[in-house]
Parts: structure tokens; sequence; C-alpha cells
């Protein structure tokens, strides 16, 4: 089967094409976006979300936005690289990938400082061809790193979308499943729904099953009592951010499923690309959680679920401090604890 | 504000008056039940639902049930009795409350063998009646004793409903809230979405802000991100079975809370009358967890969000270890462990 493209650059280079996650997995739908306010809608309403892809979709959209200026000068063309490049860093402030891709995207122009449009646009694609083929080979090589951890027959908790789906590639989380499925190992996989956006169960569900691979949608309350009944071997999550202490960002309920594997002595896995390491964030309390519509969490499925009027919280994110991460598996090697992570 | 009253008789006393649970929050409609078949399916559907309330709701019920065989013999009534007790009783396997009324309301027949229908008719009316005020009293009784756990200010954890929907009077695990609330202290209460049915979104956030208490609606992954951010002083939960050494049978989802209260040193309370503890099951091992079917989880609020053939698991319960739990808070008073429930 096909491999999923999450996010990939259209056939004829002049548009950022996309899955459509908002309708998965109703429907496998594709996009092709072509200006900055269609990427950033895309990005903040999570037509395209993992931290991964919202990077590599920020990147290409970011050149698709300014092919319309290609007859502009150059200095023109830097200018409204600058003021695009904030605007889709500001789509989503908890994922660290985003204002990397971004600032990588603007160095590149900065390297370039007299040259004309056309060349900064060719300069500019090769760049965001270069984050796309990167966070693919990102995702293999946590696949390999994280392999040791999944034998034949692990029984694999993860939560949110960490997959296909999240990245240009494999995935972060899912991909040391997808290595060792690859291997011919036989490993299952329990996905927490997680709400209030549901990922597991509409994303990591929908991936999985099309992968060929056992996959047990759970809601968000019942690992706990998985993991004391012992189905559950290990706990594969990704991140959004992740602190020079070691503390982590990650979809909103990543914390309790932390503590739930600290208390029955299974082994707690991040998973990510070393972009998502912020050296500049000391630890998790300097992390700025995203928070989110009441509707988000007011709505299910389509449906209201709770009084109108009701008072919610909807955090997109929680840290999960150092403490209760067994590692950390990026595309550089698995991190142990104690976390010093340093430019 | 009228008080709630989920379960009672219809005013001309031939039927059984419920709240449809599954109509909220959007609309409050009260259904009048009269057949076995009705009750038996409000029960099974969570049309009324909470272990106290469908105690209740089983013994009105088998009396209206029984109420168009007043011309037959007594000995006729017993025999229905028996059949209608036995149907109410499996109508869901867990809450020990079911199976509890209709054995007092099979013994209440059993001490009138000599009785025309007519007499035994009364008698069975008595007995249901009886089965209704004690719950009632008991909900107070519980929320006195629990008062001790909420004082002024106090920050409320809750999953699920054990409020005034799941029983005839203010609740087991909110009676200790109602109570301060009607003594002028200012508590709040977080109330866990509790997926896949969604009881604390759908009702517990409604009986609560009905009464005026604030509530705060999280979905089921936050709370432990809460108790590390130090907005939760306490949790109350209900409890559907609790076994002679303190275990807890309760929706799914409470292990996870209980674990994270333990990590972070938060006083766990189970709340439930003297009926809910079965001192003829050893430990939770014993328990049997009813399985539910697999598209509560696969959808959400009437929509589909998990593919279609996505494997699930939706046990409706998960049990708390004894150890996890600082009392067990009962209309007899505040059990400390070690717990050894006798009869």
């Amino acid at each position: 089967m096909e491999p999923i493209r999450s996010v990939q650059w259209s056939p004829d280079g002049r548009a950022l094409r996309i899955i459509d996650q908002r309708r998965l997995p109703a429907a496998c739908v594709e996009l092709d976006l072509r200006t900055v306010d269609q990427v950033r809608d895309a990005i903040s309403t999570l037509a395209v979300r993992g931290a991964p892809a919202i990077g590599v979709a920020a990147a290409i959209g970011l050149v698709t936005a300014l092919l319309p200026f290609g007859n502009e000068s150059g200095a023109v063309l830097i200018s409204k690289l600058a003021t695009f490049a904030a605007v889709l860093a500001a789509a989503r402030p908890t994922a660290v990938n985003l204002s990397w891709a971004m600032a990588r995207m603007s160095a590149c122009a900065d390297a370039n400082p007299n040259a004309g449009s056309a060349e900064l646009l060719a300069v500019l694609r090769a760049e965001a061809t270069a984050i796309l083929d990167e966070d693919r080979a990102m995702c293999e090589a946590i696949g390999n790193y994280g392999l040791a951890f999944v034998p034949d027959g692990a029984r694999v908790l993860t939560h949110c979308n960490a997959g296909a789906l999240a990245t240009a590639g494999i995935g972060t989380a899912l991909a040391p499943v997808y290595v060792a499925h690859r291997l011919g190992r036989r490993v299952s996989v329990f996905a927490n729904e997680t709400r209030p956006l549901l990922q597991g169960s509409r994303l990591t569900a929908w991936e999985l099953g099309r992968a060929g691979i056992p996959v047990t949608i759970l809601t968000d309350g019942m690992a706990a009592s998985l993991m004391r009944q012992r189905e559950i071997d290990i706990v594969l999550v990704g991140a959004d951010r992740i602190a020079a202490n070691g503390d982590t960002a990650n979809k909103i309920g990543t914390y309790a499923v932390a503590v739930a594997a600290r208390h029955h002595g299974i082994p707690f896995y991040v998973c990510a690309p070393r972009s998502t390491v912020d050296r500049t964030t000391a630890s998790g309390d300097a992390i700025t959680i995203e928070q989110r519509d009441a509707d988000e969490v007011r709505f299910a499925g389509g449906g209201v679920v709770a009084p109108a009027d009701a008072t919610v919280r909807n955090p997109a994110f929680d840290v999960t401090p150092a403490a209760l991460i067994t590692g950390v598996i990026t595309d550089a090697g698995v991190h142990l604890p104690p976390y010093l992570f340093t430019s």
C-alpha cells in the first residue's frame, strides 16, 4: 500500500498538498493550499497537525505563498517572507517545530541577500524540500533507534497521533512500531482516543489499520486499568516541545499516562526529532500551553455533550516532567536521564 | 429550585417515573414506565443509571409490573415476582444494588406467604417506598459524614455522575458537595466528562449547574495535570460495588484518577451506601466487569469518531484497589483502611 503522505508538494510544485485530517476517518481528502491564509488556517484548525508535519507544511506553504511575488524584487520577496513567516509561526504557539522551520527559512533567505526573486524562490524551494526530506529521514532514524524497545509481541500504548499523519514520514512515536512491523515482528497498539479532538481514534486507529497493524482504541480513562492487568508493555508518545532538562509538552492527557506508567513500572518513552528540543527553554515551567476553544470539549462527534453554558478547561497540552520519562528517542539516538540538552 | 427526582412513583402510584438521562443535557424529559420490559430497557440503556437509583427503580418497577396481576392469587403474584425480579436483576451485572433491591423485595414477599394478591401488592408497594425513602436518607447521611472533607473553598474532582441523578436523593459522591453548598460553603467541582457515555459532562455538569454550584468540565486526560498544578484538593467518587476488602468497582476511568491522586498526595474518597458493599465478594478480583457495546466508543455525541471496523475496548467499570482509597464514606460513617467489611 502507498505510504501516507500527510504533507507534500503538489505535483506541479505550486501548492502545499495535505490530507485534511478534519475529515478522517470518514473520508481521506487531499487539499491543495497556496496562500498564507489557507496554510495558517489549515494549521490552526488542525487540518494538518503534528509538530513535525506543521513545520514541513509551513515551510512548503511559505514558498507557495511567495510564488505570486516572483516578479517583484528580491528585497520585496524577503519582506513578504518575514511577514508570512511570522503569521505561520503564530498559527499554533506550543509546537517548537513551527517557529524552528520559519527561522530556518528566514535564515536561508538572509544567506542570499543579493539574490533576485527567481533565484531566491529556487533556494527557498530547495530548503523547504530539504526540511521535508529530513523529516522523512528523521522518522526512519527514530524508528531504527526505537526498534530495540519493540520486540516481537510488544503491546504498545500511545496517546494522540504521532504517526505518519503527524509527520512527512512514518511518524515519531509510531516509527518504531512501523519499523518493527516492516521487519515482521508482531506488534500491537492500544490507541488512547485522546479527547477532545480524538486524534487517537480518528487518526492513529485509521493509519495503523490501513497499514495492517493491530490497533485497539481505548477511551482516555482506560489505559491505567489495562496497565494494572499487565496488558501494556511500553508507552510511546510524541512531543510538541522538549525543554533542555527533558520536561516534555505533549497532547493533553500524556502526563496522566506517564503517571500511570510510573505507578505500574512500565517504560515511558518520548519520541521526537531533535528539532523538538528547545534548548532555550530551561524547563517545562517556561512552556506556553495553548488554550483552545471551549466548544471542542462541549462538542464531540459533531454533537453537543455538555450544557451549552458549561465552563470547561481546554489546554491543548500538558507537561510531563523529565523524572517520569524513561528515555527520549530522537533521530540522533536514545537519550537517558538526566537530560541535559545543550546546543 | 425543586430538587431533582431521578426516580419516583408517578402521582397515581401506577408507574415508575424517571428522568430520561439519555436525553440530558439537551432536554429534561420524564418517562412513566409500567412493564418489566420497559423498566429493564430503561436500566440497560442507561435511561436510569447510578447504582442506588437503579436499585430504587427496579423496586418500584417490580411493583408496577405486578399491578396487572392484582386479580390473580397470591401464589401467582409471587411466581411472577420471581420471574420479573430475575429479569431486572440481570439488566446490569456490576451494580450490587440491583440484585440487593430484588432480593429485598423477594424476601418481603416470602415473609407474607399466605397473603392475598391485594395485601401482597400493598406490602410490596410499602417496601419499594421504604427503599426509596431510605435511599434519600442514605444520601443525606453520606453528605453529613463527608462534610468534614469539604471545607469552605474546597475544589473537588469527581468522575462520572454520582449525584442526584444517580440516586433518589442528593447523590453519593456529590452529597457532601450539596450539603456544604447548602451550608453556605464555597465549593467548586471539576467534573471529568467520563467517556464513553459522558455522564460527567452531560449529567454532573447539568445537575450542579442547576443547583448553582460552580462546575468545570474536564476531558478525562486533564485531571492529573490539574493535580500537578495544585488545583484539586480532594477526589470524591461513587461506587458500583465494594468488595469486603475495600476494593471498589466504579465507572471506567476511576482507577486512573486514583493513581493520579496517590501520585500527588491528594485524598481519594469513595462515597456509597452500605448496600454497595458486597460482603460476599472477598476482593476486586472477584467482581464481574460489564463489557458494553463497541459502538459506545466508536461514536461520540451522535457522530462517528473512529473507523467503522475499529477494534475497541469498552469495560463499563474498573477496580480501584483498597490501597489507593483514603476512605469510604457510607451512610453508616467514614471507614478508613484497612477495610474489613463483614456482615
